[in-house]
């Protein structure tokens, strides 16, 4: 039986296996150091299409192809979709997945679209509403810079506190394979947080009372401690959203100094790269998970993930309006397999 | 037990519970026909807020306030709200709700966002991810045609077929009351269909593809006629969008001409009011809902509906470049409880 844990938490009583998972990324990101571990680094930034924002589709879109290959699943075997973007109507979701012809949920979490949409592929999965289901998120630094920022030619200047919107796609499969090897255990659903912050280009300050937030309320409601995890995944705080992270946590007896780790501060290589604080982006913390996250799980390497990506609620117009930045984190619990066929949670586990 | 039905619906092992439902609107919407059966009619278009989108986000925040009150659920008890509008980054939604600190999902589906806010709500609560959750939605006239037409200055003249969005919002609560006089039984995930159509004056056009599509989806799914249903509920065809839904169907042999219903063409008094083709916006369906068929349901004047909103996935940049208008229709399964604690399917119900 899947269970409510604690205030906001849920456990599910099958762990949900990934049966397949792929990063798509642009030039940038595949210069960087992890771009060997992308299944797919697209020089051309704008894909072969017309326009930014038909680019970002044609990345997700082929993500999902991709995880469907590795999968060994048919697009027509998925019974839904959960994907979500940056942009407004999210329309490098709804543009991209089109094509594949699957029954589609749009879901928006602004940066940690990631989070939600596996929490809630997990929960169709989990509950018997799909045999296969797909969880997507992208963004593109120049449909991003568009939406939100100033147009390209102008050559803003940007502050150190400013991330740089990673430009890429990630999708995750997950089914029924009796053979995956990276389970999701539970996870823990965001609350919105407003901490009365304005500057859209200090994205790592708004975003990270809320993955303090969250990975406090994880922590209680799985009844773990910060060290029972190998890591504990932010999405794209940056390199000043993890500083003020730990202390926010400190604050609360949380030490994750040793075993935290910011997607946004693996993806680019700052000193070589011009990045600033780090990416962002939902594609950020997607490709992240799948170009290493996923795989050191997969391998035993890591026993147990707590992945957390944040989200910037804000859009073009709040922030002309002068409002705040009110943020998002979805926590997911990730697991290697193997320990749960052979060890204590067998029985759960059918 | 869950049942996946047929290619792409889902049947709940036991029907969930609708246990309470408001509607509010503005002051158009409440001269209309269906002002009566709103919880709340606003005279203030700005709702004693500063400009058109903090507006709509209390418009939703209250909808949400009264249907708990409705349900005699506190907030604090709700596991999970799903919400969405249309508003670039659903700032609507994400403003509006963060006063009321629930676990929040953001749901995309343009106009038909009530279906799937309700359907993944109805999952949580049928997967036991929840023992009580929320559905809720948006629009508002004058932050639309902000965000997706001309300035209301500007006195732009618009086409017969145009709709006008409806100022307002829908909650729904979703919990185990063993009480509840309406439940939701099953609902069918829509797909993203774009049959060309490129007119954003006309979206009852754009979108009856999408209606037909999930219609006759639903009924394959659930092995049900048209017949079966009292009512079948689009969400804002409008009157183009009627005739061309009911032409679609003739062609796949399904007549709903004698038990169709659509939420955009009650709203208003077309002749008095000068809505041209209806009402449109997610509140379109979600207070015609909440207002006229979740009533009719409770008190069995209705034993069965399918409730199918209507959205089109067009946003401003993708309209400017030329692109298709994409749609999606999502389907929910509605039913009178009685038949269900007295009729056959009572043990399925435990």
């Amino acid at each position: 039986m899947n269970q409510m844990a604690g205030k906001q938490s849920v456990c599910f009583g099958r762990p949900v296996e990934m049966i397949g998972y792929a990063g798509v990324v642009g030039k940038k990101e595949g210069e960087g150091p992890l771009g060997k571990y992308m299944d797919l680094v697209v020089e051309d930034p704008l894909f072969g299409q017309k326009n930014w924002e038909e680019s970002e589709s044609q990345f997700v879109k082929t993500a999902c192809e991709i995880a469907l290959r590795k999968a060994k699943r048919k697009k027509e075997e998925v019974r839904m979709v959960f994907c979500g973007d940056l942009l407004g109507q999210m329309i490098a979701s709804s543009f991209g997945l089109k094509q594949l012809d699957i029954p589609f949920y749009g879901i928006y979490g602004a940066c940690s679209s990631s989070g939600p949409a596996l929490s809630a592929a997990a929960m169709a999965l989990g509950g018997g509403y799909a045999d296969t289901a797909l969880a997507a998120c992208s963004s593109h630094f120049a449909s991003a810079e568009k939406e939100f920022r100033f147009p390209l030619g102008y050559g803003n200047q940007r502050p150190w506190s400013a991330t740089r919107t990673v430009t890429g796609a990630g999708a995750f499969v997950l089914g029924n394979k009796k053979a995956g090897k990276v389970v999701v255990r539970g996870f823990t659903t965001g609350k919105i947080k407003d901490y009365g912050i304005q500057d859209p280009f200090n994205m790592g300050a708004c975003m990270a009372p809320a993955a303090a937030d969250t990975i406090c309320q994880s922590l209680e409601d799985f009844c773990k401690s910060a060290c029972d995890f190998d890591r504990i995944v932010t999405g794209d705080l940056g390199a000043v959203g993890q500083k003020l992270l730990f202390s926010l946590l400190q604050d609360n007896h949380v030490d994750i100094t040793k075993n935290h780790m910011d997607c946004g501060m693996q993806i680019y290589e700052e000193e070589q790269q011009d990045t600033h604080a780090g990416g962002s982006g939902c594609a950020a913390s997607a490709v992240v998970l799948s170009g290493t996250i996923l795989p050191k799980l997969a391998s035993g390497e890591w026993k147990r993930g707590l992945f957390v990506p944040t989200g910037a609620l804000l859009s073009q117009i709040s922030s002309n309006q002068g409002r705040n930045i009110p943020s998002i984190a979805h926590a997911v619990w990730l697991e290697h397999a193997e320990g749960l066929q052979t060890g204590a949670n067998q029985a759960e586990r059918m």
